[in-house]
């Protein structure tokens, strides 16, 4: 790729995100889009629905200073911990690549005026990019030991920011168990395995087994019961209720505007319904009666205090191993029900299903990848379609081809891998949504990482083949040779995948349409409205592919760090307000996503040398080549360390936090309320009495 | 090998085996060896030494009787679980190997009557015993389906008997928890990286955070003592006291018989030692009153209840999880002291070089055994020393030499691994004898397994070549070359390091000899004698190999199975005989060794069935060879399963076995002179007042 189609590129992506900065900015005045741009505030019923004025029609940048404005401490009341961390990845990388920037002022000139790559011209607009990369130094330069030093001064601070991020981050986790409320879960261990025992039930057994061995601390529990077939039923219920809710609305208005001719059939249909619907909720009735008996043997156990519940939970309970196995209880929100109904050997399976459909999902994409990058060598799509020749020669569509069209593409691609990993996830057998959302952030990432930077550099090179990863002596001089070739490609990634899909997520086009569709065409109302939380397994890796890139490019090619310094910034200020309008959080982890962050800086960064090592030895400095084999050594024996400093606070609380909490509590007047709302807390939805939502009639109550 | 070979061996190991028998029947009358043949009666004063009488000189069989009839439960009582579970091994593969010989019995005229190996003639003396192995089998015989089936059977079987014997095991475990006195280590747990508070000292810390977080159920702490100086100062005057002792007590038998006149030279060395001895123990005074304030950050830490030891041990103490890590404690005289003087940085470079250490070992001892190789095949030793011919041309020597000096020269090599492999494990950082001696245990069984069954079997075969074990492709086939063609050798490994040296245990030569040394020669007295632990990190290592080559060998050559069979018979015998006569046990593991025994019998089924595939594909079973496949998968499985039903239950003990014997400790009336013992037991023995034996003139008070 030359320079001028990268800058028209840029040019496109630019213009693009000031569509949508402009178009946002004016959209999310108007009352009626409130729901697609600020659900939270609709919900919390904090939105003031102003008049009509001139202002609105006006684009502003109003809302860019108050996601500016507002603190950690305000976004870590209104989104939780978890949304803050999400904030410090944009931070954290901000931080990195400033550095890099500053570096790289120190590189550019150097590969610019190295004269590896003899260019028949001196073009400016014409000149490849590679003569701003690593390429473009002469073999054997003395300049190259600033490559190295660089190399070693980047991974220092890199090293240095993760230590004080993660640090910071699990200070801010006890800080934030200190000063929270009681949390239900903290108070809970979720039992599995519990024996059968002859004559009694599973309840009876659980009962006796606490009060024998833990009599001043245990509470109460609740066993959990097999409700597949009770949730199926609710949901049908719930989903004939809306549209019965529905007609019914239309039929008023309708009534309203005098139009009654046409209403025979449709009452019969309303009747129908309504009988259908009486019927379901007395089947849910009846199932909900019946369903005491079927008992799973698990249970949620809770004690009178934190500590209480981590003994249950750290010492092995019964004699044998396999049974009474107890493990952290997830928030009640957080509890993914459908897997205590799924038996033994269904999880078992569908686990191994799921890891395998996974793999083969990760390996055989590289298909459609291999077919976009075709899409960056022209003259290859022409030999295989001839009739393209003609437009092909045209000069814009070729930049537009080249520059932005192959980025584009992947991205659509990548569309559909979150929900397919989520999807996968579930059937895995994680008891809570937040586990369920985590691997499937690993998988994407993992997803990510492969399919694209791995399978893009090594289809760009001659040297593709599959089995490079099992003949790892080659690895670094394949990805030497690959990885600096691909910069220009990366770059327009950067700015498809990274700009515009950033402000396209302010713009939330797909939310805006359906809502026009739910508003007008379906007819629902705003009472209905749920607030999304943020999907951390979309956003996560994508966020942290650009910190591969990044990190991996910034010695190579440091022409792509501006751009990526721009993503982050975008990404910071465009996620803080949609943070504090959007998404509210579901759940909250207390920062478990931390650790993936971690790991993924630790990978690029090991990745980076081992490109290092192959490049300096491409370029005859086996000295340098060498001397650059201790720094992935260090960098892995530092993150092991890390691993044993901070990890474990990532999994429980120490015996000193939680016994200081729960001293501070004992004098809570509080906590009678709480215990008696923890008795009750982790009782299947699905049990609890049928919410029918009739209100066009005033009828609202529990039909239960 | 030929037969006559085989049997001139057996004769000489029976030869070997039955002298030592008489020998030891008649020498362990004579009052003298009691020290060596029963030192745990005269320590405990049991031996009645009775006067002379005729039967004294007579070879008798009485102790047999009483060896064979002992029980489970009095050898329980005598020498604890471990010794137990170590007579256990080999009621196993008594077991094991009973089953192996019915199946041999079909398997051995399957394998004769085959005539793959067309031979010249049928003279029984001359004919090779791979006639009666699985070569001799013709290529792609139906036959071979008995094979087959044979290794299912048996692995199953195996199974079964792992299953339940590590069952039985893990169940003695608990009930002999249930029964025992109450045992300091249990309400005890060692606490490691105190942090560093300014101000007060590490003990005042301890005091301060486990009286703040458990008041209710600790009890008191010991710091630990940097006492390396003093450890080194109290063995000097002990070596000096007890010589000082031998040189009164030599003076005083001279002074009787009326020899005085050489005694001038000799009295002023006796001041001279005395004033010795003196600044000795006055410089152990004082650095005893120095090292109060040398303190490390470690404290032995216990607790009113077992429970609240589990608790302080399993839950994370402190909020940076790299301070107050807690582990399980040793019991006192298990403490290996050293390992606390040691500075962090010298325990981390140990550790290495012991693992480096250890490795070069293992590797580089193929020399020796290659060497010990090159005899089993004559040819080419009279190629290398033609001086040699004409005595290897002797019918007998030539049998001596490749019949029994082959495995005698190996075991004489292997003499000096135990030894080594501890003193490997003791710098690497442990902090008790019986983890030393466990990982010992492993590093000797390694060792054995590579040097002793994979250097043997692959350095006969010509296919010998180191890189084998990096293409696992190829194992199976050179393996099914290489094994069975070792059949002879291993046989011939069985009579001389089973038999034999099984005897020799019985006979202990070398302490028996020692013992004539010094009482003697060196003149030392009963009351110094020290009462031998079981070795068993010399002892099951060998025991295992054993199984491994039944398992490997049961049915490639059955004719093996007799051999070890008796080995395994005769061990029994010997080693109950020695646990209730020789050996005490020094500490207690509650029978930590067994999980060695099942994870070897695993990998023997898994190498087994490895050849087995092998074998099949090359006679020509493709079927038999694929089926082959699913048998060592689903052992791993079994494994897996075994490995989480019964291993956690070695680790630690449930809270209910915990809280149920806590229970009962409640109206025990010992309990308050136990925890009075509890409070000092964990002093580091330096620091204990200095005991000086001078008993020959009547002192023997403690001198501090």
């Amino acid at each position: 790729m030359i320079l001028s189609a990268l800058l028209t590129s840029v040019g496109i992506n630019l213009g693009l995100c000031l569509l949508f900065f402009t178009l946002y900015s004016i959209l999310r005045k108007q009352p009626s889009n409130a729901n697609v741009y600020a659900p939270r505030l609709v919900v919390k019923g904090k939105l003031q629905r102003n008049e009509f004025n001139f202002e609105r029609i006006l684009p502003s940048a109003s809302w860019l200073r108050k996601a500016w404005e507002t603190s950690e401490e305000e976004l870590l009341s209104v989104s939780g911990l978890d949304a803050v961390i999400f904030m410090r990845i944009f931070i954290f990388s901000i931080k990195i690549f400033t550095f890099a920037m500053t570096i790289a002022l120190i590189l550019l000139p150097i590969n610019y005026l190295g004269d590896q790559l003899t260019l028949a011209d001196f073009d400016l607009p014409n000149k490849s990019l590679e003569s701003f990369s690593i390429s473009n130094v002469n073999d054997g330069s003395i300049r190259l030991w600033i490559h190295f030093s660089a190399a070693y001064i980047f991974t220092a601070f890199v090293c240095y920011l993760l230590y004080s991020e993660f640090s910071y981050i699990s200070s801010k986790r006890i800080t934030c168990f200190y000063s929270s409320e009681p949390k239900l879960h903290q108070f809970t261990v979720l039992v599995r395995s519990i024996p059968v025992s002859s004559g009694i039930s599973y309840s009876e057994s659980v009962e006796n087994f606490f009060t024998e061995y833990y009599p001043s601390t245990y509470l109460s529990h609740v066993i959990v019961r097999r409700t597949n077939k009770l949730q199926k039923l609710i949901s049908d219920a719930d989903n004939l209720s809306r549209r019965l809710l529905h007609m019914k609305s239309r039929k008023s208005t309708r009534q309203k505007v005098g139009r009654a001719s046409f209403l025979g059939r449709k009452v019969d249909l309303l009747d129908q319904y309504e009988k259908k619907l009486e019927f379901l909720v007395e089947s849910v009735r009846m199932e909900q009666a019946l369903i005491t008996g079927q008992e799973v043997p698990a249970a949620f156990v809770s004690f009178k205090s934190r500590f209480g519940a981590a003994v249950a939970l750290h010492i092995k309970q019964g004699a044998n191993p396999t049974e009474w196995n107890t493990e952290t209880a997830p928030e009640p929100q957080d509890v993914y029900w459908p897997f205590f109904s799924a038996s033994f050997m269904r999880r078992w399976i569908s686990n191994y299903v799921a890891v395998v459909a996974c793999i083969v999902l990760t390996v055989l994409f590289f298909g459609p990848v291999l077919l976009v990058q075709s899409l960056t060598h022209l003259n290859q799509l022409e030999t295989w379609f001839p009739f393209l020749k003609g437009i092909l020669s045209m000069k814009l569509v070729s930049q537009v081809i080249t520059g932005y069209l192959p980025s584009l593409v992947l991205q659509m691609f990548q569309y559909f891998v979150p929900p397919t990993m989520i999807m996968l996830s579930s059937i895995q057998g994680y008891i809570a949504r937040s586990q369920i959302e985590k691997s499937a952030c690993y998988k994407v990432l993992w997803f990510t990482v492969w399919n694209v930077f791995f399978v893009t550099v090594l289809s760009g090179s001659i040297l593709y083949q599959t089995n490079v990863f099992l003949e790892i002596k080659k690895l670094p001089n394949v990805l030497a040779v690959a990885v600096p070739g691909q910069a220009e490609f990366f770059i327009a990634y950067v700015l498809t995948s990274g700009w515009t899909s950033t402000s396209s997520e302010l713009f939330q086009l797909i939310q805006l349409i359906w809502s026009f569709i739910e508003r007008n065409i379906l007819g629902r109302s705003d009472d209905e409205l749920e607030v999304p939380s943020v999907p951390y397994h979309r956003e996560i890796p994508k966020i942290l592919f650009f910190v591969l890139l990044g990190i991996t490019y910034f010695f190579l090619a440091p022409l792509i760090l501006p751009f990526i310094l721009v993503y982050f910034c975008l990404g910071y200020i465009i996620f803080r307000n949609q943070l504090l309008n959007v998404y509210a959080p579901k759940y909250e982890t207390n920062g478990k996503f931390w650790p993936i962050v971690h790991n993924l800086t630790i990978f690029s960064l090991v990745l980076m040398h081992i490109i290092a090592f192959g490049i300096f030895g491409l370029k005859k400095m086996p000295l340098a080549s060498g001397f650059m084999i201790p720094l992935p050594v260090m960098t892995i024996l530092f993150n092991n360390y890390c691993r044993r400093r901070f990890l474990p606070m990532f999994s429980s609380y120490a015996a000193e936090c939680l016994i200081k909490k729960d001293k501070n509590d004992q004098n809570n007047p509080t906590m009678d309320a709480f215990y008696e709302k923890l008795v009750t807390a982790y009782r299947d939805p699905a049990l609890s009495p049928i919410q029918i939502t009739e209100n066009i009639d005033g009828l609202s109550a529990p039909l239960l």
